[in-house]
């Protein structure tokens, strides 16, 4: 199985409002729930594909009992997912229906006491050992160490299970010196990491520091990749509108399942660019459109870019 | 005990963040959560008040089991909500940290289905027997009749007990002519309902609809109270400067526990004024500065207003 990590899972929210006026009353039109976080998110996109995957991470309280329960009826998901004493957070997306603009909320994520990240890098270890690939993503919750992910991404390696990285600040930063195999940042976490503004110039920056391949997103001009075995730029065929909700956790799928399926680096890219664009083409936030991937798997560009000597 | 009905409970949340900005992301720093809807609001001040009080109404789902959760921590209310398969809705409360401006965001509530509905008549009708007082406050939730308060008012009337009707639009106008002891609209609802927005002429054109008393909450200008034994304006000392968030609330809690103590009108009106100025001062919106209360109650001014000839 794949394995996802989630450390500060959501239960995400959406509201339908008419026109969002601060300091006005609204009434909702419509409200849907969801599990969320981005490891979560990665889970859903890899079970579509046909891959059985494990979430774990931390949920709890009331919110933490509603995220399981609406995470039990996800076919091809199964929930390893551990107790916190704390709350999980909650995250509210309130779309305006007249533009489609959106406001998010998010709620602070639960405090994790040291017995509670102790008994999570235990149960860890344990799911490393039936796991094929292992994705980390999205912010640490308070009280979980800076370096967590460091960590992670060392047990993973020496357990020799591919691990994929997708975070920011200073737990990339922390997470890509201890070399995992994959990490996949956007424009933003790129600059924040490596102080330019220049994707060639991050990419190859990111990877000095440690990362056995770097693949950035760069929102419609896909992606960039730099690894042992080549440098590539992988595009969509035209650019897509939508909501780009969602976007960056279906082209980790994208990577996650060409890795465990062996595929050759330029069909991996292809595939994450093909979810990535059929996610922003979905009419819900986070889902991709099926249809939409199929065609676009045969009409995403791929080409090598040739290293200035 | 003292019976207040809220049909459209609510699981009230409250959101700190710094500045709303529409179609930006922001971090929450503060999140609270309590028990909703105006007769939950109103049984808790009743019981801060040393009031035995009994709640009724609907509460269902995920949220429904929050809100009993912490009602369940609310001394001197005893719970008998009923179950509903939807679920109770919530309100946001998006304060703005920097201008103390508040932002609303109100689910829709729960479809009430007509077995639920027959369900809570029952259990209503069981309740009244040992009630002193009943106040039927608030919204309705989808599937409940828009008649349902006029016949939830007879009931009462038909059993001897007092009841308060608290409610706006074609609920308010029905249950009106069903002949509640008290009908506490504020100026906006008395506006609607009469089409006056000169509150002495619309005060009378509602008691003329069937009300017994009606007393009208004007704001910052107290209450106007138009009863078979008198007419009076009961004014706070002093504009009060705060959040009026629950202000209302609090009013009818010092109404319902006057009228169950056989308290002068007078007397009624004062406690009812302090209450709810206590309630603006406090600074957890929906709660009262007791303090405050017990020093408003000397202060507060009644008039008798002469009925002009």
């Amino acid at each position: 199985m794949i394995l996802t990590v989630t450390l500060n899972t959501a239960l995400d929210i959406t509201y339908r409002v008419r026109a969002l006026r601060p300091h006005a009353s609204h009434q909702v039109t419509e409200v849907s729930e969801r599990p969320g976080g981005k490891g979560l998110n990665v889970a859903r996109v890899l079970a579509a594909l046909g891959h059985e995957v494990t979430v774990t991470g931390f949920a709890g309280g009331a919110t933490g009992r509603s995220l399981r329960a609406r995470l039990a009826g996800t076919p091809g998901v199964l929930d390893a997912l551990l107790p916190v004493a704390g709350t999980t957070r909650r995250t509210i997306a309130v779309v305006d229906t007249a533009t489609g603009d959106t406001t998010q909320l998010n709620e602070p994520g639960p405090a994790v006491t040291p017995a509670e990240w102790s008994a999570f890098l235990d149960a860890y270890t344990r799911l490393l050992r039936s796991a094929s690939a292992v994705a980390l993503c999205g912010s640490l919750p308070p009280g979980v160490p800076v370096g967590a992910y460091a960590g992670l991404v060392r047990a993973a390696r020496a357990s020799a299970v591919p691990v994929l990285l997708d975070t920011s600040g200073e737990p990339l930063r922390r997470g890509v010196a201890a070399r995992p195999d994959i990490v996949k940042p956007n424009a933003g976490e790129l600059a924040e990491l490596t102080g330019s503004h220049e994707p060639l110039r991050a990419t190859r920056d990111a990877r000095r520091r440690g990362a056995h391949a770097v693949v950035a997103s760069l929102g419609a001009d896909g992606l960039l990749a730099l690894t042992a075995e080549g440098r590539w730029r992988a595009a969509p065929p035209r650019r897509v509108a939508g909501n780009p909700t969602g976007a960056g956790d279906s082209a980790v799928a994208g990577l996650l399942s060409g890795t465990v399926e062996n595929l050759p680096w330029p069909d991996r890219l292809t595939r994450a660019v093909a979810l990535s664009a059929a996610t922003v083409l979905s009419p819900v936030a986070g889902e991709f459109d099926r249809p939409a991937y199929e065609e676009l798997l045969d009409r995403v560009t791929v080409t090598e870019d040739t290293p200035a000597a």
